[in-house]
């Protein structure tokens, strides 16, 4: 069994009058956040407070691109092209990167949000123009997408991917996460008994399949009602496996070794 | 009378399936262009595009943030903090920057665009909010503000500002520029004539007040509709004047020496 | 002591992914509903489920159209002119009469959000063109301007203008309301004495002024995180006082006989 | 060969500062004008004008509402719900409508648009909630579907459909038509003949294959470059053949009986 992973999460998803989540509380107790950038969710002013939140409580800094899709919360399918996709994530990797180098804060991963995430694990040509443009503009600015063959073989061009598995998603016979558009809570035992599915290597689908897992990082939805507790769940339950967290960077570098 | 002066247009304000302006033909006759960046005008596409063209044409690349009005063009007024007004700068410059960094192009000033650059004419905390978050997120990019006492003052403090004038706008009395919220086609002469009266150190105001200017830079707009015409009679006269053009950071840097 | 009047609120502020307002126990507690039209809040799904909320609830509804600013929740000045204001407002009264429509439920008045409200406060040529606008497009839907010289100028043309006071908003010592960009929570016995105070027709400004008021309708904003215990408050005071609620239409009609 | 038809536009296809299409000179030469509604193209201001343009020329107006894509001109594929898909044309109809209705000008139809319009070919589910919400919002008003049958199916529900066939794009071999990204100009007199095709019942596809169509009305895009010379050769074409234009209604009435 693994005993490093990065813990993420999916935060800064207010948009001005509205708030969503519990950045304050979440965002400390993950290794890693992934910052919305505006086009599903998260305006300047939230991005500035996720980057501070996170600066705060030594979390490490990704963008987390999305649709432009406020309506939708990024989380319906878009036909974009493997260049508008990878256009779409530079424009919201590099207004975030802006607002955290007015701060001082590193931004070193990117991790496509909702159906732009759905998009780079059923078309290899997206995931493969996402990687490659973050690699043009910000060479060692980590890429994330799901862990499964797309995220192979992408890495084995020598892109900077770190493999990610979810601790909070049901996973199809077919080794796809099962996107939720309106996430509700869920226990956080179970969620904290997945997590420890994936440091094994292997999760189980909802028809009973077994899909081997190889992930350097585990994914916490912060719109998730009850994401802190889930989040202390899976924290608990690292603690009594031995099992330690450490920022996605570190652990793909541990990887790479 | 200055013998050396940037030339600047905006331009790349084309949007989605929707043209303006001859960048092809108004990009490689500046020396410096202010990119739209998408909040007015400008999808990733089109900031992709424009990059090409200026990098193709030897022209310097800057960000042209304007507010978040693509039905009003930016030329609306909107009632922005200067931490709103800063954070949707810095939010555009990093957007395009990312896409520039893709293609291995420098950004090297921010000059806010409409009413936007309005606002920080006549709110100072605006125009200081603006160039301190630039200096803290990209130390060095150039800050373009409207010649005159905003500009003096902002840069006395030691901001890298480059003072802007306008060959193709009528000044107030109060020395500020008239927009015009849809350019019509200007006299290129006329513009011509108020280039050198720039570099002359002295505009006439449509009221017949002489006002003073001290500027590094002269503007063109990209969607008037003849444009290019403008600039190649400044060009002309420019010539026939001794007067060399160069990009904004070479013109100030003289300055400063 | 008039003894009958409307109590309106603001509702149907969320949009897409997020909640705001608990407009489940509000709506049923008010007697006239402002629905956001998609352009400062309100996406066509909850639009749709303001509506029938009103419909079950016997509440009347009508169109809270904003300025074109989710970021700012409509609540930042844009200037708009009165050809702009008034065809914004067709536009969302429009499109919420549609669906609502679709659904049996009539749209009777229009109400400007936020800082197009103000709008209409400041600029008595907005506030006519607004009205003129929904006049043209649906004889007899009310318009509903702030009590106040403006609004008695446009009703003495001919438009059927409701008069609107404020029980949660403080008023300055122009007989304007102050606007919070975020509303807090109040004290709902202040906001009750407020309500009758308006009854009486004369509210205290923030500067110990007499501002007299006379005023059809009682405006709540949904956003204010105890709404609901202040309509109570307000309802609870109401009764004791001998006071009637009723839709806007209903008491509109009663001034006019 | 049938000998009367509806010419239909997509028009009103401008936003903000930017023109696209010909609609001064197009808008007259159609019986029927789809006036882009907000969301894809078109702004309160450019509808309006819209609407003044078909009511001079005596040219009936429809609605017709997009995906919320301006980047991608509505063309993009999104995946929404039939529920979503429906509530989006109730929106963007009703908001025409109510600015048509203030020039006393009647909408009479829908017609959904692009990669909308695509999904009601595809998704029989979205067609007749379209369908559907329209007639309960509007009874009377026409819903245009492509000929096939997908509208034939639609149609014997009992819902006013009016069956479209395309004079300037190809059909692939399932008679779906091939939307182009960004249309180009077209042989006018191949225009034409494929008009007068349809008219005799049966176009042929890029494959070869011949398809049967039954339409009551034909469209051509504003946004062609040549979209003026495609409309006038297929008039004079249509002159020639004895065949007469008239608003869709007309034609579908004569449908009917």
């Amino acid at each position: 069994m693994r005993t490093l992973i990065d813990l993420n999460a999916d935060a800064g998803e207010s948009f001005g009058r509205w708030r969503l989540g519990d950045d304050e509380r979440l965002i400390p107790l993950v290794t890693s956040v992934n910052v919305a950038c505006g086009w599903h969710a998260g305006d300047a002013a939230t991005m500035r407070r996720s980057v501070r939140l996170a600066a705060d409580g030594g979390t490490s800094v990704g963008a987390h691109p999305g649709f432009p899709d406020l309506t939708g919360f990024g989380r319906r399918a878009l036909a974009m092209s493997p260049r508008e996709a990878a256009d779409a994530c530079l424009y919201q990797f590099g207004a975030l990167r802006a607002i955290a180098d007015s701060m001082g804060v590193p931004v070193r991963h990117v991790k496509p949000h909702g159906a732009l995430y759905g998009l780079t694990i059923k078309d290899e040509a997206v995931a493969e123009a996402v990687a490659d443009a973050v690699a043009e503009a910000a060479p060692g600015v980590r890429i994330v997408l799901l862990a499964g063959p797309t995220a192979d073989r992408v890495a084995a061009k020598g892109y900077p991917v770190v493999r990610e598995a979810f601790a909070d998603l049901d996973y199809d016979d077919a080794g796809h996460i099962i996107i939720e558009p309106d996430p509700v809570a869920k226990d956080p035992a179970r969620c904290a008994e997945q997590a420890i599915a994936v440091l094994r290597g292997e999760v189980t689908s909802v028809g009973g399949t077994a899909i081997a897992v190889d992930a350097d990082t585990l994914c916490l939805h912060g719109d998730r009602p009850n994401s802190v507790e889930v989040a202390r769940a899976i924290l608990d339950r690292f603690e009594a496996e031995g099992v330690r967290t450490a920022p996605l960077s570190e652990v793909a570098d541990q990887r790479v070794r």
